[in-house]
């Protein structure tokens, strides 16, 4: 798994929390970074034991967006072609992440405070339900910097999530959403209080952890296939399989006795 | 058309009103029932003088889900292929009721009020319009039993009526919605008092029936087409030939020359 | 570009103001009006100077809709076949005009007042942003008139804006929204004072003239390429490229460095 400096992994029973580490550059994301975690998320896809992820930031913000200090303003580099593979590589990195934050099985909590801005905001959006404080601000800063709100997958999450009129409000208009706006658009799960989004993300992870493992992962993958799946029909047949092949666990037995029971369940993940 | 004695039929003029009538297992959808719900779905594809269906309940609740009272715990079977083909059946039934609700080309309002669970919440779903009495509750008991919330359509669905972060934290967190929480959602088409339900399903229904049959089924063919079609240009390929065609029918001329009279139409299904 | 006299066509540094111009119908679209509108579109598609849209209607309307004067009751010709020609050919020009309202790279915000009907309600749902007074009112009578809500675009558009429970409810029942409930919807992105849109669609296109025109660009392009696109990692790669292009630009450059000295950007489209 991952051995920089840049991320912090804490292992406490099912859960992975994973903390961005740079806040002296408010979390910034260097291709390094990016890599780290693409790391850390594809030793996920393999890893029977986790089965919540907490994503969240140190220091006063969650995530400041791409780290471009070696590729703004003033950095006319003779060698362009090297420059542009450079920055397409930072950029489809970001963008890997995102990606694998929604392919990776287990659910994914994003915990949120200060500014969530750019690349960390798709990252943000990529996550499975999302905590935050009220210093929480998502920052949409790209036709204002000559950029393209389509970065990183928030072209594509952002009007799934608010619907395209919404989107296209937000990403033309270079918006700031303070944490109560974002709440209202349906971007947060739970709100909690100032400095709070960790502990309230551990309390959710918590009960996650309660419910079935099987049943989570499944939910997860089948939620995100309905997104890209071309019809109702091939949805049924991929539920149909899982669901199916839930009953030949020994959860479900668990799940079922303990439900007729009125007991909380004890799963396994067997 | 169906047979057995698992569901109630009641045609009143263009009104066709499904029963689910088990009401001592709170409507439990054995593979004896979707099979005749499929079949009674299969007919009204060819209907020409049904052009509104009701789907309720009898007794206190809409549905409880599927009857998994021969597949529950402790019914270890020696014949465990046979138990797999079974639960397939079962599961795979269930969803095609999912599907024949939205293909059949009649609008179809749920009437729901108690327990609305399980399989029940993806038929509920599937309608065009749903009116719940106070006392209906969704019920979306999945991850709690060691089941995946991909059930019969409504990892599709879901998403789609309340958007992707909403559907992960319901279907996550095993979450319970009561009537007015759904309304807020948006999943609600209209609120009626205590024990209303059917009655107000059956207004909303003469209100239907006063409308152009040829309008209200290309419409809901549509609205589904649209959520399956690979993009704009190819919707309106659908949507143009088939507004074209409205203008070959006798109803156009009665709807427009009553609009313009300032007068009811009476649409003939011509 | 147009030369008939059913569109006013006003020109304001990078601003384009379309108002259709039959106020005396009520602004009906017939088949010429969509072919001038097709036009002046795809003069946009490559107009470098034009960086917003604006979209309106002339006196105390935005559109009523198709013009059937010559397609009503009462209109059988001896020459079906080429009735049926003349209809194909007048809707689905409307549904061209849609289509390209999306493709052409500049915003669209339409400026709304009193009936937005039929054909019209379609043409303001493709723009990105839309400014409406409180005499707006929605008009979908399609159900009452014999026809289809599957009309030029609008079972594509009505269902990703609302959500496909509200579009169904709105389309079978031949609603009428006013403004105020549209907004409430998410139809609308800013309320004007009554005579007031086309004056707020025009400040709020001078917000947009201070974004990146690239950016703006394109993020519209990006975000309908969402909704259209098989998965995420589909429009990660079209967001790669572009966001990567985005830093060989001169106005890239100008945007870091004004945000980070504070001040606005001046942006050239270089």
């Amino acid at each position: 798994m991952a051995e920089g400096g840049h991320l912090l992994l804490d292992r406490r029973d099912g859960v992975l929390v994973i903390t961005l580490n740079r806040p002296e550059r408010l979390n910034a994301v260097s291709a390094a970074v990016s890599e780290e975690m693409v790391d850390v998320l594809n030793g996920l896809m393999r890893d029977p034991r986790t089965h919540v992820v907490v994503l969240t930031g140190a220091g006063r913000g969650f995530c400041s967006g791409m780290d471009i200090r070696d590729d703004g303003p003033g950095t006319a580099e003779p060698d362009a072609e090297g420059r542009a593979q450079r920055l397409y590589r930072g950029i489809a990195g970001g963008g890997e992440v995102t990606a694998r934050l929604r392919e990776i099985p287990q659910p994914v909590i994003a915990a949120l405070h200060g500014p969530v801005a750019g690349m960390g905001v798709s990252w943000a959006l990529a996550c499975d339900l999302r905590v935050a404080d009220p210093t929480t601000r998502f920052v949409l800063p790209f036709t204002d910097l000559g950029l393209s709100g389509g970065d990183c997958g928030l072209s594509w999450l952002l009007p799934r999530l608010v619907g395209p009129a919404k989107a296209a409000d937000l990403l033309y208009r270079a918006r700031r959403l303070r944490a109560e706006e974002a709440r209202e658009l349906g971007l947060i799960t739970e709100m909690a209080e100032e400095g709070g989004d960790l502990a309230a993300a551990l309390a959710l992870a918590g009960e996650l952890l309660r419910r079935s493992p099987y049943g989570l992962r499944r939910t997860k993958e089948l939620l995100n296939a309905s997104l890209d799946a071309p019809g109702l029909r091939q949805q049924l047949v991929a539920e149909t399989g899982i669901q199916t092949l839930a009953f030949f666990t020994e959860d479900l037995a668990e799940g079922m006795t303990a439900t007729l029971a009125g007991r909380p369940p004890e799963f396994r993940n067997r």
